[in-house]
């Protein structure tokens, strides 16, 4: 089951999914925040969180990079282990420049819904980066 | 391959497989740490973090405890994903009387030596706690 989720995940990060995350998540999903301790519980706002990461996650923009720079500076999934209902997508990208390593662990239902999805950063100096994009993004998306 | 070596591991954990970590680690192991970038080469190397992190990661000792704490203080292992010769190991514990999650990423050779040692914490609350008393500990395990 955990396998279709992850390829369903996939075609949603590679823009190929209407509505991905609308159809990915269920309604009563988890997420759990590489920065902050408190699970943040429903749909909505785990959706608010996921894209909120699609905007400050994705690497170096073409603008950004030095010339020196290769395609390493992009988001890319580094490993895939999955079994029973849990898949974990370790993955490269860079935050202000920075490098930064992290983890997408993420638990389906049944009915092939994630039901939590839960992150982590490392190096420090990454985790400092994404607490200061991240904060930023989510206070630009809060409803006025 | 990796069922066996995620077998020793635990034993190793548990205090049941001398020279635990001897036995698991392949002489170019690599250590990444959750704070700092370099990764870190070499057996000896790779044991100096992961003693260290034996040392600041066990959770609440028993007289630290209140009598209200149950025993999820401690650490311990709550999902376990393994896939050809990768395992994630994902825990929770307390450093400095603060919730901690982290992963273990482990990856061995067709020997069953562990190859590379990843750890990534969240909250960042657990990751400045980690970063304060692992620091004070490998200070302390420095060879004179």
């Amino acid at each position: 089951m955990i396998e279709e989720v992850v390829k369903q995940w996939h075609a949603h990060m590679r823009g190929e999914l209407k509505n991905g995350l609308d159809i990915l998540l269920a309604d009563d999903c988890v997420f759990y925040s590489p920065i902050v301790f408190t699970p943040q519980v429903g749909k909505e706002i785990t959706k608010m969180y996921l894209m909120a990461a699609g905007q400050t996650l994705p690497g170096d923009k073409k603008d950004d990079a030095s010339e020196k720079k290769d395609s390493s500076g992009k988001f890319r999934y580094t490993k895939e282990v999955m079994s029973g209902n849990t898949a974990v997508l370790e993955f490269e990208t860079t935050v202000e420049g920075k490098y930064a390593n992290g983890v997408d662990i993420i638990t389906c239902n049944d009915e092939g819904k994630i039901v939590e999805f839960r992150v982590m950063f490392r190096p420090l100096q990454a985790i400092n980066a994404v607490h200061r994009q991240m904060g930023a993004m989510l206070e630009k998306m809060k409803p006025e």
